[in-house]
């Protein structure tokens, strides 16, 4: 069982598949096509067709953003701002090309300053990340936080990763926010609720204008055929995205309960994940868990994370199979 | 017709369809494994695995290499070194990404001059961008010619585009050649001969230490899974790639044909496209064809390239359509 990279392991909806299948031989041999599936994201998110940049996955729009923000070079070591921990690739990919990433600790249980991560802005800033939910602790911290951050450190910036927030059903995702707020850009992907990492489809948000010097950067092809036709597929079949929102909640339910048996440290997390705290055994835990056929993310190693491992809360018969392994491993652990 | 981005219009190989029409649900919801896809590609081109980064189509292995050459940030406005007329994704990534694109005019019939290439070298050239065949003239130049520009802007990397290097079948690539050039790297596409432009599958090929900055430029899942299992079947499937490329033949004899009959000029082409001369009134004939239902690349405003657009030439049926309706339109206005 993969419950390490939080994909949707159901895959994605049946009608998704079913739109896959009548594709055909010039579909592969055409350069795809986006009007479609650009402007079912537009509906989606009720915004105009011209606020959307569809991407080759999220990590695209990641690395579109910090090229963009990198462009301009009169700064020898231009830098990211963001927290620790995070989503990796934003410091792999402002690592890439040439950037610093500079990361503010977050404090207990994950709680985020605004005022600190404002004042951590340098000269050097060019783009700030930040996640909501945040990753890998699920945590959810109100959209006007987000919005008064983007206002104190313009024109440097702000990506707000989104990446979890079909689970909750609260974004920053707004025509009026849109205009008011020209350096807030924000990541989606449809990877995690619709099922789609394997077509690779995400989205950056954002006021045209915004967007444009990320438009430069991907290049004019950059998502698939088969992509361009899952998205509007995906995002019709409402059923399925609210079927696997559900089981997520379950799962998140029976992990927290496991957890509280155990005495295991957890967080609240709306996203389709939990961290745990399992200890300064949590690289055992992980081996021990994998050799019962679960595969979950050792976060130990990283700051704020100290023994905790993260794990998928997705499908709920999978969910009860892998609170079983680790109720095992903890206990014969004791 | 599409006959203006030099696409395979017979798509993929029936093969590769019925390889798609397997895939399942999981293959949508689980970030794809490039293992299969990357062994495929090294075994066509006779290199080991870590010789090979795939790429989302060849432009993003453009972008990754013009990112990772940019790295480094002494220098305020970096610059691309290429040649004019060329393929223009090499100066659009570069000006998204701050740099600065250089380009040396081909000579008459685009003769390229390796040792006026070599000398326009400046302290601020970070990368070179050469295509084998040309696009958009089609023509073919001996191997070796690139070997000794590699070596004399070294440690400055050569990007040699073989995009259309299938049609041909000669190529750099050559285990003893990556490892003696360890500054030029080769760009392939499976979208051109083997149909897969809609999938998106690219390739660059270098010595793996070479690869290195590249590899962290681009995401880690950035092929969708449809692509890599689109790879296998399609580099297996040679009888297909064969056809297409024996059709393209007849396709370029049939063009230089009509060009001799009508008195236009053309080059010879080695690819799967051709570039003819058709005048002042290029524009219009552009025109003129769409309205005859052939869509053609308009290339006149390009220097080097007055009065001239590009014909894809694919699949021998349409090829004979549009030479007849190229016929009509330049009798027409006569």
């Amino acid at each position: 069982m993969r419950l390490h990279l939080n994909e949707n392991t159901a895959g994605c909806s049946p009608a998704v598949l079913e739109t896959l299948r009548r594709l055909g031989r010039s579909d592969a041999g055409f350069y795809p096509d986006y009007d479609a599936a650009r402007a079912a994201v537009a509906r989606h998110f009720r915004v105009q067709d011209d606020n959307v940049l569809l991407t080759n996955g999220l990590d695209e729009g990641i690395l579109a953003a910090i090229g963009a923000a990198f462009r301009e070079r009169s700064i020898n070591v231009p830098e990211t701002l963001g927290v620790m921990p995070a989503f990796d690739m934003y410091e792999v990919l402002t690592t890439a090309l040439g950037g610093r990433m500079v990361t503010l600790p977050l404090g207990r249980d994950f709680a985020f300053d605004p005022k600190a991560f404002a004042a951590a802005r340098t000269p050097a800033t060019r783009i700030a990340f930040l996640a909501n939910p945040h990753n890998p602790s699920g945590r959810f911290e109100p959209i006007h936080t987000f919005l008064e951050i983007a206002l104190a450190i313009a024109p440097v910036i702000l990506f707000l990763d989104e990446a979890y927030a079909d689970f909750c059903a609260e974004s920053a995702i707004d025509a009026g926010i849109l205009s008011s707020h020209p350096n807030l850009i924000i990541g989606r992907t449809f990877s995690k609720a619709y099922g789609l990492a394997g077509l690779r489809a995400g989205a950056v948000i954002g006021r045209s204008e915004s967007l444009d010097p990320l438009r430069k950067v991907v290049p004019p092809y950059s998502l698939n055929a088969w992509a361009t036709a899952a998205l509007p597929a995906a995002l019709k079949d409402d059923d399925y995205r609210a079927w696997y929102c559900a089981q997520a909640a379950t799962s998140r339910a029976m992990i927290a309960a496991t957890c509280a048996t155990l005495g295991l440290e957890t967080w609240p997390s709306v996203a389709n994940f939990a961290l745990v705290r399992v200890g300064p055994s949590a690289t055992d835990v992980v081996r021990e868990l994998a050799a019962r056929g679960v595969t979950v993310r050792d976060r130990s190693k990283e700051p704020g994370c100290e023994g905790c491992i993260r794990i998928t809360a997705g499908v709920v018969e999978e969910t009860r199979r892998a609170v079983a392994a680790l109720t095992e491993v903890i206990c014969a652990g004791r």
